[in-house]
């Protein structure tokens, strides 16, 4: 039996990796979890899977669940609350599907705590890989992937020497305006971007498939997940999402993971890792109904967010905080109607533009940096 | 420093691993050989890698090297000298790149002298697989394949149990006469079969790669090599062959083994396995330069030397023995313009269904059956 905490339960990643726990109760029981503002998934999933401790961060909600639970659940307020569900005794496994640099903190201190960590927020590392790849590794502590990309590269390498090891290859779909040209991106609205061909997931994590900030932020994941410079890490464009990614080694032997596309599988590679188990009513994929899979070299003109990111991931330090933060800003600005697709990436280049790079910055330098910037995109709003 | 003995050095497989042994100098060292009549490749492969002892079939070209190098190497004649080489006692690792039954023998005996086994020789597993297989295990000796296919399928289980696998899938190009209609297929000619559109093989392989009885036989090997059921095996149509086999997780996760047509690519994996080399002048796969992988459903109908390879299969004991021996026998008829092109499946179907299965044959009982199939497929020529 595994025992989970699971940060933020209430988002997509959330409800799928509850839907995974639904579907093996003899291996998996969910002891804690926390949850933001959704009070009527709280209660449902409280009700379902009687977990012992909740963290709320919404201070209505965990009024109410508050006075609903008291006495059969421990509820718990704020961010101190977070990191108790993250460091929860009884877990053995805590997955962070948090949205957002709230998620880096709890990471931390489930590292600390000597909990596996099932990771799907992209921040912790992204904003401080090197402190959380450094204190997995000063703590023993596997820091397992969930994103379908990086689950993807982790299968591809069970068993490999990573010294053999000639590249990464990322696949990315495109998201929703890989057809159009650029002049038509200065006229698309939110609910265009909203339609993601192949995957159904949040709202930011569409918009940034679309501009594709999103492999960005996987490139710089991919870094520090797997130790490798970035001249060893590629993105290629395949529309169908169903090569999640490969990798390529010396001898030119390339090694893919593929699946129908559906998040609950890696998911429950991270919660099953190294074992596999099945997973009952996951599509299987059928390649002859297919028929055919689409490849194609990415336009780093096109995709300009993705040429950002590699360069501050190249640059380090405190830059990918520069680049989330930003990021964060302009798609939110963007999702509210405040600015056009085209400026979030427009945005997101003055904010890195500005910034002087601090090497190899502290925790406090971070939040710092991310304050700074997310004030410094405000500005331009206004 | 690996040790080995390559039998069969002058064939397509074996020239392509002496490439690889010459690419790693410090690494591979060729300490006997076998060869069959072609005295020009035998005195260059010696003069180059200086084995130590060379097995000879051909008497005359055994008379040819002995006075040439009588002194300097050990030449040896016939099937005696084969198993010599096979069980070489400096000689760590076998590479059996033998074609046909005459591979069997020296791969018991390599086992039995717990040799390492490199198997590019299809009938050692085809039809003596549970002989082959249990001997291996008996003598806790490792059975590498060579064949791109299983190499690949080999290389995507790394790291996994074989107990979470759901299904092989082996892929095929179809062969020389994939566009053709059933029709078309009763004018073609030995020219036309002999042009295969993705590798360049040996004659005999190419025509089983166009009759798709290739793909069966290494549906029986995979059988034996993997221990699964034929239920579990299944074969699907790639046209590009870069894809070059795949494997279905419990899951419904699948990992693929991908690359550029390169056969030195799975034999070297053999010889560095579980550890991989450059191969300097491979040709890396790139994906987008590709654009386009296409997959489709095996037609039985259109294939129907498959079909006849998964019921010799299923029905296992001395059937894939016949199978083997009337295509051999069919197959050179074919070459030497004594039958047309879809006789091969009619022979192949008719010693089938004339043979009397034996259950757990024995070696003596394989090569009697081996014997009589040739001499039924012969009187049918007659």
């Amino acid at each position: 039996m595994k025992y989970i905490s699971l940060l933020g339960a209430s988002g997509s990643i959330g409800m799928q990796t509850l839907d995974v726990i639904r579907s093996h109760p003899d291996q998996f029981c969910l002891v804690a979890m926390s949850i933001g503002k959704n009070h009527e998934a709280a209660r449902a999933i409280i009700e379902e899977f009687h977990p012992e401790l909740v963290a709320v961060a919404d201070s209505a909600v965990y009024d109410a669940l508050y006075r609903e639970f008291h006495g059969s659940v421990k509820i718990i307020f704020g961010d101190e609350g977070l990191v108790e569900a993250a460091t929860y005794s009884k877990a053995t496994i805590v997955v962070n599907a948090l949205m957002g640099s709230i998620g880096l903190i709890p990471t931390l201190k489930a590292i600390e705590a000597r909990k596996t960590i099932a990771l799907a927020n992209k921040e912790t590392l992204v904003t401080a890989g090197h402190i959380v790849t450094k204190a997995a590794q000063n703590h023993n502590v596997a820091l397992l992937p969930v994103d379908s990309e990086h689950s993807a590269i982790f299968q591809c390498l069970q068993g490999e020497k990573h010294n053999n090891v000639e590249k990464l290859i990322l696949t990315a779909s495109g998201g929703s305006f890989r057809d159009c040209t650029r002049e038509h991106l200065h006229h698309v609205t939110v609910e265009d971007a909203l339609r993601h061909p192949n995957w159904s997931m949040g709202a930011k994590i569409t918009i940034d498939s679309a501009t594709m900030m999103n492999k960005g932020l996987e490139v710089i994941e991919a870094h520090w997940l797997f130790g490798l410079p970035y001249e060893q890490i590629d993105v290629l464009l395949h529309r169908e999402s169903i090569v999640h990614s490969l990798v390529q080694f010396h001898d030119s032997s390339v090694i893919a993971q593929l699946g129908t596309p559906d998040m609950r599988v890696p998911i429950q590679y991270a919660l099953t890792y190294p074992d596999r188990f099945r997973l009952p009513d996951a599509r299987k994929l059928n390649l002859a109904d297919i028929g055919t899979l689409h490849f194609q070299q990415i336009d780093f003109e096109r995709y300009r967010c993705l040429q950002f990111a590699y360069e501050a991931g190249r640059a380090g330090g405190s830059l990918p905080t520069v680049l989330n933060a930003a990021n964060e800003e302009a798609v939110a600005a963007f999702l509210s109607g405040r600015i056009r697709f085209l400026m979030i990436e427009d945005m997101v280049e003055k904010a890195l533009e500005k910034h002087e790079v601090i090497k190899n910055p502290s925790l406090d330098e971070i939040r710092e940096v991310d304050r700074e910037t997310r004030r410094y995109i405000q500005s331009l709003l206004t």
